[in-house]
């Protein structure tokens, strides 16, 4: 069975643009066009591919395809290239998805030595670090940065380093609060910011001191990581800050830990599909290398900084 | 027909928690006790009023019903509080939508002031601006900051002004596509940051300069107020970026504008629910207040900053 790789691109074009119109403009064909394409691979393979909702979404088998073609379009891009016939065409964008405070601290390092090789860019997905795995598995992504160290099947991981998330808020806020110690009584009644439901960082710290007591706070929802630390300056609330976003605030006392050690370490992986693609390599080495602004894992020595980021494996 | 408001309160909590689950442990009962109670008001109004979905999703007939116990709550708080006796009970958070921008760059401060003067906390929900008011119609957020001016039936709305977005890059990445100006042919090959498929103020930047050609430049895409900014910053694209988020940025010559006046105002509103509620009343001002950050109406004079934002009309 031979896939007309047309079709496919018509497949991907739609789940990443959301509409046959939008996919219709990309691609410079008429909407009809691209749904007749998408008629063609779905009675050929006798599957429905994609749900025709707002937007578009894949079916399982759809994103399947949709994965094929984009690893094929990325071969297709680097043999061009390689043959001096790729610079009329647009190259293509490499879809990831990366945790928010991934993204807010070290992430743009990596894109940047990444853009310094290569005419692809990214098409990044911000997620909630536990979730990205999901992605990567259903295979809305190429690759991604994950709390997950298990390689998801067809992938290949690298450990990054942990992320620093610490106990902190503003020292009026600490002295309002925690005066006399951060107490079980105290934890259940000083506001606490969560970036949203799926944030669990603060409900496990609090688990610490309050073990399984209820744990119902004043809680300040605030999606973005950014103004979580403004709202953690301002004393709206204590939270979990990623140390890399509050490190300067912390030596400069607008900031304070709600006490001694009072961090909790998430190790972050690298997984990306076996796509024999010499662009993901090139990604994959500066996303190790932009790493290395995290924590290593406690047994590799500091005079080593790249020892804990070289660890792979494959599945 | 009377409403029963244990069971009002218990479809608010699936509907806010996303799971029977979660809701149980938040009114302290038990998940089969949710059910029960769900189960009654549905079959007292003769509408199914949530979807059992992962998360757990109101109908159109359940959010009116979600945002009448997200209004009780918060009038029941207010008058136990008048009374001296809401101290013991965890005080309602308010459900408002705001734009990425604004979240990112003056809503904080509007929170701060807000938390000086209540209890309550505010539940925020991040979102594209032009798709905010859709929150507020389908009744999922209390209040907005929109760029819909026209009030939402049942509404009232308040002028806050206009976000300033400045078309801006790296002064090596001018130097590099835009040495001869912003010309077609240089827009069709600069690469640009777009935040995410909603976003379309780059594309009509460049309807301006391209007219209706098609535009299919390199595209980073970067889901993050703060990482788009440090991605314009270390040259990956041009984009248009919030003034306030680049304003220092400019001053100090690393960013520049991409060409003289390239800029676009949005300007945004305040639209919230007339709930009755004092509480209301408190947001509504502080975030008057926080929104003069925002560029005023040309017609308003600079002396008189805040002429721009008192106007407000209702539905």
């Amino acid at each position: 069975m031979q896939l007309d790789h047309d079709n496919l691109r018509a497949l991907a074009a739609v789940v990443r643009e959301g509409s046959f119109e939008r996919a219709a403009a990309a691609l410079h064909v008429t909407p009809s066009a691209v749904s007749q394409r998408i008629k063609t691979l779905e009675s050929r393979m006798g599957r429905l591919l994609v749900l025709r909702t707002i937007p578009a979404q894949p079916t399982d088998d759809g994103r399947v395809l949709v994965r094929l073609a984009e690893q094929a379009a990325l071969l297709e891009h680097e043999a061009l290239e390689r043959l001096g016939m790729g610079e009329d065409r647009p190259a293509p964008s490499l879809r990831i998805a990366v945790n928010h405070d991934s993204l807010e601290t070290w992430f743009i390092e990596a894109a940047t030595r990444y853009a310094e090789q290569t005419r692809t860019t990214l098409d990044l997905i911000s997620e909630d670090q536990d979730h990205t795995a999901a992605l990567l598995r259903n295979g809305s992504v190429l690759a991604a940065v994950t709390t997950l160290g298990d390689p998801v099947q067809g992938c290949r991981v690298h450990a990054l380093g942990r992320m620093r998330y610490v106990a902190t808020c503003a020292p009026a806020f600490h002295a309002r609060h925690f005066a006399r110690g951060v107490t079980p009584d105290a934890l259940a009644s000083a506001p606490v910011l969560v970036f949203n439901r799926k944030d669990a960082l603060q409900a496990q710290f609090a688990r610490q001191v309050m073990g399984d007591t209820p744990w119902q706070p004043p809680t300040w929802w605030v999606p973005s990581s950014h103004a979580f630390v403004s709202a953690t300056l301002a004393g709206l609330g204590w939270t979990m800050n990623p140390l890399p976003m509050v490190r300067e605030a912390l030596e400069d006392g607008r900031l304070m830990p709600l006490r001694a050690r009072a961090w909790h370490d998430v190790p972050l992986y690298w997984q990306h599909w076996r796509t024999g693609a010499h662009t993901m390599e090139l990604l994959t080495s500066a996303v190790l290398r932009a790493a290395r602004a995290l924590v290593r894992p406690a047994r590799a020595p500091v005079s080593s900084p790249g020892a804990g980021g070289s660890g792979s494996s494959s599945a």
